[in-house]
Parts: structure tokens; sequence; C-alpha cells
């Protein structure tokens, strides 16, 4: 059966997260229901990363297999018509080899949370960024979260829940950078564990505030203890941003 | 009676437009509940331009006159706490001297329209953009714009309701660029016509789709006549952006 990859953005706010859930809508089941529709059969939509309810994803990506050998666009276009009206895009399809595979072929994945910092809530905004209203010193957070690059036990950063096997992860790069009122933080790593970014974003704004030194995110890091670590930030401020793969697997057969 | 500068960020979406109407909420009377619950007076809050239904604002200038001599950032938070839940934004406030009028002092004002040009339709940006999922090229766009830059009797992008006393204007600048899936147009201007920015937004898109070209463009100012421009482009994608004023009248007393 031919197998599609799909760039995906979506407005979490909807949604109850990725994936399918019994309490409400989630962007997994909308696909789901759209693929459905467009070639009558169920078919599971596999994703690199299970975004929390109320993330959003820019660049999320995912595979189905159909029993429609259609050309991609004609794949993207059908597919997005039958997701209307939920906030769920379909940027781009592509015909992929059936080794591809959205979560496992994943080799590098990229967030970024953004906080818009002023006075004034957000009204342009509101639902996409992380009001914060006490001034935050960017390069602070920025100089601090160099603590957290490497090869670590994350277990500081890692929701209850996170079903991952181990806490160990190796975060290959984090930013925090001012770009007017909104303060942008970036990372870049093979995988992450559950709500791992939220957490080191709750953390940093710590630094940001003053209240925190980066000794004390690098001691937060070493006591590998949930509690030693900041408050979890809220979703709406996070999106998945990319997904790579190697590219021999990227390719279509 | 202290006067106060505002500077203003609004989702237009929700409103009738920037001026009171019988018909439903706009922003000016969003704000001047905000001024009476904060001051217990029936004040007016003057704008430097009157957007319309839908449109939104990064950087509107209002000015409004209280019995109360508070400091400039107590007004800001004060008329953000009483504006709540409406998405309008009063992202600073400053006092000015009484000869500062935010529309008849404005020496210049920019607007900002952006397109998403992609198959697929917002998910993230669903009522900030316009989308044209016809393939555009922003070049083009770019350099037939420019045959509008100069000081010309604009009645061929002049909306039909337009109460300036003349269709003539001089319009500063004007430029259409491509960011990724996105095309914006930025123009400046002392002022503008109304729908000034959405009419040549809307036949700037003909030159995009390579159905009209440059020539096109001027013959179209040259005709002076409404029917000889395209059509109005949608209200969402436009943004007032920015209002200067001369530097003495901007400064506080």
């Amino acid at each position: 059966m031919p197998r599609y990859k799909l760039l995906i953005e979506y407005d979490g706010g909807p949604f109850v997260g990725w994936q399918r859930q019994a309490n409400g809508l989630s962007v997994q089941e909308a696909l789901e229901t759209a693929v459905n529709r467009y070639c009558q059969v169920d078919a599971v939509v596999h994703a690199a990363g299970r975004t929390d309810a109320g993330v959003h994803a820019l660049g999320q990506v995912a595979h189905v297999d159909i029993p429609r050998d259609d050309p991609p666009d004609r794949v993207r276009d059908a597919l997005n018509f039958h997701l209307r009206p939920h906030p769920v895009a379909v940027v781009t399809a592509e015909a992929v080899d059936d080794r591809f595979h959205a979560r496992f072929s994943a080799r590098e994945r990229s967030y970024v949370y953004r906080i818009l910092n002023r006075r004034a809530a957000p009204a342009l905004e509101a639902g996409r960024v992380w009001w914060v209203a006490a001034a935050l010193d960017a390069e602070a957070m920025h100089a601090a979260a160099q603590e957290l690059v490497g090869h670590h036990d994350f277990t500081t950063f890692r929701a209850r829940e996170c079903q991952a096997q181990s806490p160990v992860k190796t975060l290959d790069e984090i930013s925090v950078t001012r770009h007017g009122e909104e303060i942008r933080l970036f990372c870049r790593a093979r995988s992450f564990l559950h709500h791992q970014v939220r957490n080191m974003m709750g953390t940093l704004r710590l630094v940001g505030e003053g209240k925190w030194t980066a000794a004390d995110v690098a001691a937060a890091l070493a006591a590998r203890d949930r509690a030693a670590g900041g408050p979890t930030a809220p979703p709406q401020g996070l999106y998945f941003l990319r997904v790579e793969y190697p590219a021999s697997e990227d390719a279509a057969p």
C-alpha cells in the first residue's frame, strides 16, 4: 500500500493533543477521520511526536498508508478538504518508501517556545504565546540554558507520566533570544522526554526573573528530581517546529 | 485635564471596526468603556486611523483626556485591566501635551498586509492572513507596486463610502516581499483613502497571478475609476502598523 509522509501544521488550542483519546478530539483523530472520508479505510496516522493538549505544530511529520496511488499533491488537497473546519493543515504530502516511519526514522526534533514579555496581555497572539509580564533577562536565560546542553539524565525536567524507557537524553542545542517584546527558546535533540521543553522553559523563566542563577539550573539538573526543577510552562507557547530524517529514508521509492 | 497617548494593539476579528457604531462593538467603544470604568467619565478616545471591521492593529495610536494625573504606566495597566476580555491591549501609555492629537498630528502612517501563499489553508494563522492558494510572483507584484508610488489621484483605489475631501494622496513607499510561504505588502504615506491598501492589494494579486502587468496597474491608476481597479482584498490580512508624529508634539509636556 502506498505510504505518504505528511508535513502538518496545527493550532493545538481546540485539541486534547496529538494522540487519540476518549475524552475529546485529538489531531490524530481529525486526520484519521479525513483519511477515512477520502479513502474509506481506517488507517492509523503515525506522528513523529505526540504533542500535548494546547501545543501547536508548525512542522509535525506523520505517515499513513492508504489504498490509493494518487499524486502526493492530490493526497494533500483531499486531506485538507476533509479536515475542514479543524485548524489542521497538511502543508505537503510526499510518497515515501515503506521503510520510512515518521516516529522511528526521525533523527532530530526541534521545538520553539514563545514568550510575550511585556506588561500588556497579548491581543493578536492570545493562545499563541506565554504571557510573562515581569521583565525577563534573555541573555541570562540563554547562558543558563547552556548548562542543559549535552548527554544528561533529565529526570528533573521529566513529567511523572513520561513513558520513555530512559531519562537519559542528549540535548544538542538550546538557545534563548529576544526579538522585541518576544523571547524565543529554540531547542533541538534526537528526542525529548514528556514535558521536557515546557519544564526547561519554566525553569529558565526563573533565571530570566533573576530568582535563579545558571548554577541553580546546573544543580537542579544534577539533582535528577522533578521537585528540584521549576514549574511547567503552559502549552500555548510551545510549537513543534521540525523533524529531520536521514536522507535515504526520506526519499520516495 | 491630562492627555495620554496610547499605543494600541488589537485583533480586529470580533469588532465592527475602530469607530463606534450602533450595530456592534467597536474598538473605540471597548476603550471608552474601559476609560469609564477606570475614571467614571465619558471620554472620547481619538485614534490616528479608523480601521474597518476585521482589520487588525499592531500600532494604532490614540489619545484621551482623563481627570486623573496617574503615572502613565498605571494608566496603561488600569485600561488593560478594564479591557478584559476583549482582544485589545494598551501596549504603552505616555503623558503628552494637549496640542498632541492622535489623528491630526500624525505625519505618517504605515500598514502591512499579509498573504499566506500556499495550497493548504492556514491552521495557526486563520483570521490573520489572506489565504491565496494560487502561486504568486512577489517580485512582479513589487515591481508593479512601484507604479503607485508618488502623488496621484487614487480614485481607482478608493471606496465609494470614503469621506476624504480629496482623492489625491502621496504614497511614499510600497513594497512586496516574500518570506517563505508568506507575502507581505508594506506601505507608508501621510494618510490613506478608505480601503486604499486593500484595493491596492487586490489589484497587485492580479499581477502576482500573471493576469495583470505593471502597465495594467499604471493604466488602472490613470483611469481614476474604481471599476478599473482590482477587487478589494479581505480585511483579515491587514494590520495598522505604525504612526509617526513630529518629535515636538510627541513629547510629554
